[in-house]
Formats: structure tokens, sequence, C-alpha cells
């Protein structure tokens, strides 16, 4: 064996041992959210921090780093693409670990454990001021962060590098101006449509175990292997993918609204999907893994906006909502089941938001994190400048900074730069969405039926196998022979929506 | 600081690291049975397989055992009592890692596999021949097992020593000794006697939710904390401690007979109150863990069978039984009830055995544990002197191997020398609880009112809080100011069946 390959060989045995304690961290922490009695959070956080300092230590090692280096050098002689491109990944990973030092990192774990609880304190109270010591010490740290990390032009493009590396953030706010210019005046357009959809129809008495058996029936019928993965209850909804073998995803149930769990199970199981849809052989290499959060949410958000909230895709599934359910939906057609499900409604909550506000969301977020990582906006005019721009962008007034700044929980655990992907996700979803209609004639045929068999093949054989093969930028072009390009997501919802409201 | 303390200090912390991947092993072998996905076996196995190296690596290195030393030499003028049973258990635990080769370690699991999955299957088809080449290699490594852990008579004894270190093969077998040559006759005159309980008077049709509930309701009331703890469903029932704050244990569930499964989640559930009396301040020291094996089935065979077996016991929770399951137990009074849990009956399985015979299926097994090691007796005969010896000592035909030396699962994975320390549980037990009776005045009218605060205490101030800092001798002298006997066993059961058979 050469030299290369040799050295590439020895690599691969280290790194698996990694991937075990990495894959180990999930199961700790998915056990954490959805099974571990309440007193048991001491001892798992110690746990937690123990097992990362290993897996830290243990990656960032200089030997480690030195054979990396070796291998680099034979590697384009002696190694495949595949092999290069794992050795490309793991020295990313490898640079990245080694910039951030590891007291930095404590630190950053330990201060964003401290205002988590706090902003729970804040959120309960409605009280911004309480968050705000910590929310600043965040957004300073985070700026750290982005000095370690390494950027061109602004400090927040090295965050949202680690949510999306592929894309600058000049391409970025490309993608959503563009999102933006046709949502805001779209939206004031579906407002002054006379149809006016009545989502409180679909709310109803729908006992915890038969929703159970429901949820556990359309993820599998969409492809969701439950010999290789587990659906359970947590607070949030959360997808954890070990390995392609076991891939485990949560759901919370509402009594009253049927519709507020099965459509967060959809997504989740998108996620699950794309685990699932990972390569067994791969485990252990980047090659194994998912390509970034935003390619992540555009598999979760395709299944449950584009397909899960699709007519053709309930002209399978109502008929059987309606005999578990008769009461309330024997009485509604599918018509309006699939409007009411559809309302466009500007409101105060991201993750209540409809297909079309639920992206001003995410645009006045980005524009926030922005500003604050670049200094434009002080911590202290955050709840002012959030409020303005709901109104101006939503129309909605803000009551309470519960409702507004305070809702989610990413900035309180140190997570700026995470929004966009799941603006980035819609917009990716749709331009292979689009894609996947050309290359198989009569998909919309295949879901009426409820077969997802010869679509999910078609992710799988374009997106999931390749792992982190290829940059999401690389892959788009490769599936759909075009750049990354906003037109297909707001195609979308211009079509979608004008027909609903009928513009 | 003084140069001992401070190392000991640092040695806490090293240790600690050790406890959390000791614990992560736990919650990774407690999902596998628990909650895994089918295809996620393979992963999981390879994922134990590394963090085992991992632990064994950092509890082995050379600078640990330097640094052991170091400290053993201050341990006396510097370290207080506390701190020099750490440092004794410790150093224990290092020499006996040290003592077996990492190969050989490896060889031993590898065979171990192997040898359970044949067993399986041989275990079905009843085929002792298919097994007997796995069970010889087994008994072969098993002796250089004994050889690397050395010993001074019998290889035997350094087996039983990994679950009782503190009694020779000598004391073990005089005091199995004593209780055979009692039980053997004992069993006889109960079989003569014209008492006849039924105990299928017991079975029905119970519901598993409401079972689930009945379990639930009496691990709690015996003083299981349920925030500190979980009870799930598990092939064969386990216990779990990954810290006193985080206890898991397993039962499983019969449909028709509802006791089948009562009495087993108590078992469970007295191993749980055991882990979660140990000290959570102790936790990742050796006095944060269970003495030995045999001190932990005391625990747990005390609660199952002397409380969860005795009249008063049932005469709290009877009336709830009854209105729980009218039928059938409406219509059977408590005498019957309790005379039906307590039947005895010489029978082929161990695990399905009442408390008299049950220690004989024990001495049976430590007989033919010792012969084998000892090199007295071949595998190849084993069937044959299986046989024999049910039919001696229990007075049973032995239909086919499946009902005979195939039944247990514990040679197969290698666990030769486990099966003494449930005999040695039962003589603890009843040595221990004789004690507490006399410690603890009116103690039974405690139980009759449902209320096990005041015995619980006992055991925790006298046995659970202790940990490994005394050796099992010394604690049940200290506690009971006598050595351990089997005469308190041994006069329970003369005592409670007598009076159930009416000798």
């Amino acid at each position: 064996m050469k030299k290369g390959q040799r050295l590439f060989q020895e690599l691969l045995v280290d790194l698996r041992k990694l991937y075990y304690l990495g894959s180990t961290l999930q199961i700790l922490a998915w056990d954490q959210e959805v099974k571990m009695p309440k007193k048991g959070g001491k001892l798992r956080s110690e746990t937690i921090e123990c097992l990362s300092g290993i897996l830290h230590e243990k990656f960032t090692t200089s030997s480690f780093g030195t054979r990396l280096r070796k291998i680099k050098k034979f590697s384009k002689q002696q190694l495949n693409d595949e092999q290069q491109a794992i050795v490309r990944e793991v020295l990313h990973d490898y640079h990245k670990a080694k910039k951030e030092p590891k007291a930095f990192v404590e630190l950053f774990a330990k201060t964003a454990s401290q205002a988590q609880n706090t902003w729970r304190e804040a959120k309960q109270k409605s009280d911004f001021p309480l968050f705000q010591p910590y929310l600043t010490k965040i957004v300073k740290l985070a700026r750290k962060r982005a000095n370690y990390l390494g950027y061109r032009t602004s400090p927040y493009e090295a965050l949202l590098h680690l949510f999306e590396p592929a894309l600058t953030l000049t391409e970025i706010t490309a993608l959503l101006e563009e999102l933006k210019a046709f949502l805001i005046p779209f939206l004031k357009i579906l407002q002054r449509s006379p149809v006016n959809p009545n989502p409180q129809r679909l709310f109803g008495n729908f006992p915890i175990e038969k929703q159970e058996k429901l949820n556990q029936y359309v993820a599998q019928r969409i492809g969701f292997d439950f010999e290789a993965g587990r659906l359970d209850i947590s607070e949030h909804p959360f997808t954890s993918g070990l390995h392609p073998d076991d891939v485990r995803f949560t759901t919370r149930y509402d009594k009253e609204d049927v519709l507020h769990t099965l459509i967060p199970t959809i997504h989740e199981a998108g996620h699950g999907l794309y685990e699932q849809g990972l390569l067994a052989k791969n485990f252990g290499t980047p090659l194994g893994e998912a390509l970034s959060i935003a390619m992540h949410e555009a598999q979760s958000r395709l299944w449950e906006n584009i397909i899960g909230r699709s007519k053709i895709f309930w002209q399978f599934f109502y008929p059987r909502l309606q005999k578990i359910f008769p009461k309330p939906f024997r009485s509604i057609p599918l018509d309006d089941f699939y409007a009411a499900l559809n309302t466009v409604k500007a409101s105060l909550i991201r993750v209540a938001a409809d297909e079309v506000t639920y992206n001003l969301h995410i645009i006045l977020r980005f524009e926030i994190e922005k500003e604050l990582m670049e200094g434009a906006l002080a911590v202290s005019n955050l709840p002012r400048v959030w409020n303005e721009r709901m109104k101006s962008y939503l129309g909605v007034r803000v009551p309470d900074n519960a409702h507004g700044v305070l809702q989610d929980i990413h900035w309180s655990f140190g997570s700026i730069g995470y929004f966009p992907s799941y603006a980035l996700g819609n917009i990716y979803a749709a331009q292979l969405y689009h894609q996947a209609q050309k290359d198989l004639p009569n998909l919309e045929n295949d879901f009426r039926r409820g077969h997802f068999e010869r679509f999910l093949a078609w992710q799988r054989k374009h997106i999931h196998r390749h792992g982190r093969r290829y940059r999401s930028t690389e892959l788009i072009q490769a599936v759909t022979g075009e750049k990354i390009s906003a037109k297909y997501f707001i195609d979308y919802l211009r079509t979608k929506y004008s027909e609903l409201y009928k513009l």
C-alpha cells in the first residue's frame, strides 16, 4: 500500500473513534430531552462536558494535525475523489476546532448556559432588561468567536458559515433581499383578498393515543424506517441522527389541534429521512454527515410545506384523517381543509407562522443579527427596533417582549447565524423540488396515491447519499443546472397562494 | 496543601472523568435494552467497545498507577479514613484492570459474544452439543482469567471474588453447605404436608396499562424516587444506576399473571433503592458505588422476598390490588393469597423457583462451577451431572437440556461465579433484616400501614450510604455484631414455611 493510502486508512480508524464519541454525545442529549428523570440534569451536563472535552482533545492533538497535513501532500496522486473530499472536510473541521481556544469554548458554553436560564425567566416575565446583560455578553463573545474563526468583511459571515459554509454574506443578503422585496407587497395583496379561511374549524378533541398512531403512520408512509429509528415526545421537536440505522425524532402533542402536531412531525421526519439516507458505509467520515444546517432545513421544510401542506398530499391522507377523527373533519370538505391549513395571517410568533409570513420573521432576525454583530445596533435598542420592523414588515403591533424579541431560544444559547438557515432551506427546497418534478414525470400522481418512494429515491440519489461530498452551491448547481436562486421559492409561493386567495 | 493531599485531589479529578465514561456506558447499555431501534445494534456494540477501550486505556496508563502508588505512601499520615478507603479501592480496581492483558480481554469479549448467540440457538433447539464447544472455550478462558487475576487454592475463588471479594471459597462453601444440609430434608418435609395451595388461582386477565400504574405505585410506596429514576420495559428485568440521581430499572409484563411482574419489579426496585441510596457527593469514587454484587442481591432479595412476599406487606397492598383487579382477587381471602404466593414446589427453572427451592438451584450451579473450574468435571459430562443432581436435590426429572443445563444465560457470556451471589444475598438479607427488627421496634406495624420510610432510612444509614467504604464481612459484623452466618436465613425459612405448611 502506498504511503498516502496507508496514512489515510490509519486516519479512518482514528476518525471512527471520534464519530463514536460524537454519536454518544447525541444519545446523551436525546435522552436528556426525552427520557432522563428530573434530577438527572446535573450529572448529564457534567457528563456531556467531559465527553465533549475528550472528543475535542482527541481531535485537536497535534499528531492528528500532522498526519492530516502529510496525507494532504499525497492527496492528489494517491487518493480517489471521495477520499480527497474526506481529507478536505476533516481538515476544515480540524482548523475550525483549533481556532477556538479551549478556555474560550468553555467560557462560551458556561455563559450560554447561564443566559439560557435567565432567558427562560425573562420570557416568562416578559422582562427584556433581565435578559439584556446576558445577551450583551453573548453578542460580545459571538464577535470574539467570529474573530477566532476569521472572516473577510463582516464578523456575521463567520457565524453564518457555521450553518451554511458555501454562501457568502453578500450572497445570502441578496437572496433574502429578493425574497423580502416580493413578500412585503405580496402579503398586502393577500390581506386585501376577500377569501377568508377559518383555521379554527380544524380544532377539536383529539386523544393522544390516536394521534400517536396517526403520526407514526404518516412518517412511515412517507418513508421513515421505524426499524432504524424512533418517534418520541419532547418539549421542543428535534431530530437526532446517531447513524443511518438509528435516527430519532420527536414531536409534542396538542389535544385540541391535531395539525399543530402532525405538521411539525412531518418536518422532523424530513430531517430524519435525510439522516437515514446517509450511507452507513460512510459513517465515521464527513461523507456520512449532513451537508449543512441549511440543507437539512431544505429537507425538512420540503416535506413539511411543499409536500405536507399541498393539496395532492391531503388528497391521499385527508380521507384517512377523516376516518380517524370524524369530528370535525367529516363536515369539512377537502378544499376548505386545504385552505384553512394554508391560512396566511401576519402574526407575532415565528414558529406559529404560515409559509408566506414565516420568511419575514426570518429576514427581520437576519437583519438584526447582522447589525448586532457589526455593531450597528446596540442590545439595549433591540426591543424598539424589533417592534418597529414587525410593524413595518408584517403590520403587527408587538404587545410585549415575550411575544417579541424574547420569543426564540436561539440567541440565549449563543446560536447567532442559525435563523437564516430556515429561509435558505425554503429557497433550496423549492429549487430542488422544481427539478424533481422535471426529472420525475407525473410525480403528483404518486403523491395523490400515497406513494413517496420515487421522490425519496430521487432525494437519496441527488442529495442524501452524498453527505458532505460537495458544497451546497455545487450540489444545487449539479442537480438543477443553475445557481442557487430565490426565484423558485417566490414562484412557488405566488402560484400556490394566488390560487388559494383567488388573486 | 500537603503533597499527599494535593496528589489525592488530582486523583479525584481524573477519577471523576472515568466515572462519567462508566456512567455513559451504562446509559448506552440501558438504551440498547429499552429504547434502541432494531437496526441500531451494530453501531451500539461498536460504540460500547470503543468507549470501554477509552475507559480501560485511561484507567491503566502507567502515570495513573505511578500517582496511585505515590499517594499510597502518604496515605496513612495525610489522608482521612474515607480518603484512604478510596485509595485502597482504586488501587484494587487498578491492579485488577492491569492484570488482564488487553488482547485477552478482547478475546474473552469476542468469544463470549459468539457463545451467547450460539447459546440462544442451542437453548431454543435444546441442543447441548451445539453449545458444548463454546462453553468449553469459555471455561478455558475463565481459567486463564483466574490465572491472571491470581488465587491461592482454587481458580474458582478468583472468579467468585469478582462478585464478592470479601469471602474465601472455603467460607462460601461452608455457608452454602450449611444451607444445603437444611434445605434438602426441609423440602421433603414440606412436600409431605397436606397443605396444598393453588397458585393458579392468582391468574387472570390484567391489562398492561393498569399493571404499569400498579408497579409504579408499589415501587414509589416502598421509597423509589421517580424524580431520580425511571421504570421501563425490557425482555429481562435489570437495574442501571448512572448516579444516585438517575437510576433506571425495568420489568416485563405478563398479561395473565400480575405477580409474575410485580415481584420482579420489587426485586429491581430493591436494587434501585440501593443505587439511589449511594451518596451523590461520593460519585466519581468507589465510595459512590455498591459494595459487591452479593450485597446488591441482598438488597433486592430482601425487598422481593422477606418484605415483598410477607403477610404484613400484603396486609397493606392486598386491598389495593383487589380494588384494581377485583377479578380474581375479590374472591380470594388474604390468607389464601399469601399461601398461594408462597407455594413451595420443586421445579425445573431457577428464575421461576420459590424462596425455598431457589437456593438448591444455586447450590447445584455453585458445585458445578467449582468442579468445572478445578477440572473435576468435563463440559461434556455437564448435562448428565446436572440432571442427576436435579433429581437428587430437588427430586425432579429434567426432560430436556433447554429446561436443564441450557436455561441460564450467565455461562454463555462468561459470568462464572455470579450464581452464588444470589444465595449469599439471601443469607446477608436475612441477617440484616433480623438486626433491623431489633433496632426498629414494631417495624412490622410500619409495613402493615404501608410505611417503609423507617426501614429504608435504616438501610441507607447502615448499608447504602457507605458504598465500598467497608468490605461485606466488615459491614455485616459492624451492623449485626456477628460474622456472616446462614443461621438467620435458615431460621427465617423454617419459621415462615413451617407456619404456612402447618408443620
